[in-house]
């Protein structure tokens, strides 16, 4: 491959594994437990922010003043509710087959997720990526979307200069960290944004899911996988 | 006031109240149950519409042949799973809040929901709708949105031509339901859908929820409740 190839830095939630909503139920519970109603779609729409965000901005919707120490509660009760309901979560049509055509062309990837890796865990275990792929998690002292600093760590463990990234997503936080580091973002449609919204935070192209964008990988420049042989 | 003011047909679940994202998790949990996997934004874009279309679209979205009698099945469990949460809806902001407006305005104004009376009742009962309000369900031989026959109904039900109503719903099948109908459709971002997407459905307006449309009521040529005494 030539330097001018691009590396794919993969979103999980939402993009790869089909999780968003029951992220959205998770927030709801707990924000209920507390006594907190935050109408859902409002959740929604912060779905793919690192948790702090989320917690903090859903409090602002309502305008009511939470303490730190109520938001990390929320994000707490959260993360339980979430992790209760780890075994409903299905890979997304062509997750699997987008990572193994782009190991298989050669073109570098890996994923970098706002959840910690405890939540991460079972997604990465149902896509069947091990250790070798450089996943990167948020971890104590890093921020989240839609702060850049996942995605640059993700294009460093790949030692590809952030620019030649192509950043796969299906949140706005998602597109707006991909412009903060200078690649460039792709959305798909699959955690339930419009394409609209995609297109508007600045999305390259944007797909129903990563099976479409499997099937149109060549609007991208990169060989589909009609072209693969081209590439070995 | 004079007959140009016009009428308010309401669409109930994402509208009136906070339901969509429990309808998706309980179409989502009646389709797991008989094997099927349907990504979930899929269920989200169909809510909204009648439950047969629901259920024979989302068999043709994962590109399986179902028969009538699975398709029976399928909106079976989704009416057991969402009643079995029935008791997890909320009003969303500003709906108690615009229905007395307009019963205070002299506005007449009615509801029209695409679901049956069983699980719309806990609803109505939440909005303090009586018996005296004649909202239209969905009950056998009517089709349901983006067909027009709800709003048609409803329209006579008020004895306004459905011209000179305006439908006020969250998604796609409310709008081109209205469009159909002959009346003006406006959109609230409550239910999840995106502006744009509203727009594109032909919407004349869309605002956050019917708070938002509260406060806008001037913008539709209907006071405000500072207005209010202008329609006395």
């Amino acid at each position: 491959l030539t330097p001018k190839s691009p590396a794919f830095l993969f979103d999980l939630d939402g993009t790869l594994v089909d999780s968003v909503y029951l992220h959205v139920i998770a927030w709801a519970e707990a924000l209920e437990g507390m006594g907190l109603h935050v109408a859902t779609w409002r959740i929604h729409q912060r779905i793919g922010m690192s948790d702090d965000l989320i917690a903090h901005g859903l409090a602002e919707e309502i305008r009511r003043e939470t303490t730190e120490q109520e938001e990390i509660e929320i994000r707490k009760r959260h993360s339980e509710a979430f992790l209760k309901r780890a075994d409903q979560v299905r890979l997304l049509p062509g997750a699997k087959e987008i990572l193994s055509h782009m190991t298989d062309c050669g073109v570098r990837w890996t994923i970098a997720t706002s959840s910690n890796r405890q939540r991460a865990q079972r997604s990465l275990d149902l896509l069947g990526v091990g250790k070798d792929v450089p996943v990167v998690t948020r971890e104590a002292g890093m921020r989240g979307k839609p702060n850049p600093d996942l995605f640059l760590k993700a294009a460093e463990q790949l030692k590809v200069p952030p620019e030649a990234c192509i950043v796969v997503g299906d949140s706005l936080w998602d597109l707006l960290a991909a412009r903060r580091a200078g690649a460039l973002g792709v959305g798909v449609r699959s955690g339930g944004y419009a394409e609209a919204e995609l297109s508007h935070a600045g999305a390259y192209r944007v797909y129903d899911d990563t099976a479409a964008l499997l099937r149109r990988l060549d609007e991208l420049g990169i060989g589909g996988p009609h072209e693969q042989s081209l590439h070995k």
